[in-house]
């Protein structure tokens, strides 16, 4: 069917096509779409796109998304430094923040331990929270990692690890649904969690 | 909720928002993916964008993608241009040459009739088709617009415009499941349709 599409068009709906829940009709529509509309208003997208390649990377400290050596939530002096709040995307520390109940930091694991998809600790932010742990005065980790098999996993693996550090190690109370994203969940629910919180007994 | 999110981060969830289909969590989950592949990956397609957009315009002629003047299926001298397949949107006529069952040429209207939405015909590429039934030596104007509401209102919108012009006015065969979009079709239903079609009694 060659001729159907021109190149450059056929070349955007690849690599929309790449981008996650996007399918290859979404891919056309969104493709068409950007056919359309004013060229500033695609270019703003582009700009955009690279803006986030140059400008964000990731927290020397904690690897949430950060502008620069750390993120907002790093820089915030007024944060309660010896509580660590363990997540496994960046996304998750912007449903914990939502809650409002929540004033310590935060350590992004980049995922969980998952291994079907061959995903084992070394993956993982692991090594940097122990690193954390030793040296700056934490006193208290949650460990809130997604309420499913993998963040469960997740969750126990890293109390086994901690306990021994002399921490006191949480998880937030049941109250999340069982198998959901934290991504998810609605901002009474999670905070009510997180206010129950209770020791791992790993 | 200041500082949760990163500058640079909320402009692409907010831009990537824009497109249709894509939802607030949706958006989301893809700055988030953008931001963790490679920067190669994610100017790729930035750079897919600013091709596009560079690049990429309306035929002179059908008002199909173009690169350059005229689109791939007015340059080709192999078509027959004594047969007009008038269709709403770029990728309608993608699912017609999926049948391969068509060999002439095309005209895209770029939208339907919908008084809800405030388009009207003067908001379509209605003008430029009537000049060129006029100019073209056009003998047969196939009416493929959508088998809904507006695709139908359009039609027969279109049929009394040209019926005086003394060009035979048909419209693909029902066969079409009626209610949907043109582009969902299978080959076969609309081969065939295309086949049967019939001349229209505006």
């Amino acid at each position: 069917m060659a001729g159907v599409y021109e190149g450059p068009v056929q070349k955007l709906i690849d690599e929309l096509g790449r981008l996650p829940g996007v399918g290859p009709k979404s891919a056309q529509r969104i493709a068409y779409h950007l056919l359309k509309i004013p060229p500033e208003d695609a270019r703003r997208l582009a700009r955009a796109i690279d803006d986030v390649k140059e400008r964000v990377g990731w927290c020397r400290r904690c690897f949430n998304i950060a502008e620069g050596e750390l993120c907002a939530i790093c820089r915030d002096e007024r944060r309660d430094a010896t509580l660590v709040c363990v997540v496994e995307e960046p996304r998750d520390t912007v449903a914990v923040e939502r809650t409002q109940e929540y004033k310590g930091l935060y350590h992004v694991l980049q995922g969980a331990i998952s291994p079907i998809e061959g995903i084992g600790p070394e993956q993982l932010r692991v090594k940097e929270l122990l690193a954390r742990v030793g040296d700056e005065g934490i006193t208290e980790v949650i460990l809130a990692t997604n309420p499913n098999i993998e963040g469960e996993a997740t969750a126990m693996y890293l109390a086994r690890l901690l306990r021994p550090l002399g921490v006191k190690v949480t998880r937030p109370a049941s109250g999340l649904p069982v198998g959901g994203d934290l991504e998810y969940a609605d901002e009474v629910t999670l905070g009510r969690a997180l206010e129950g919180r209770r020791q791992v007994e790993a």
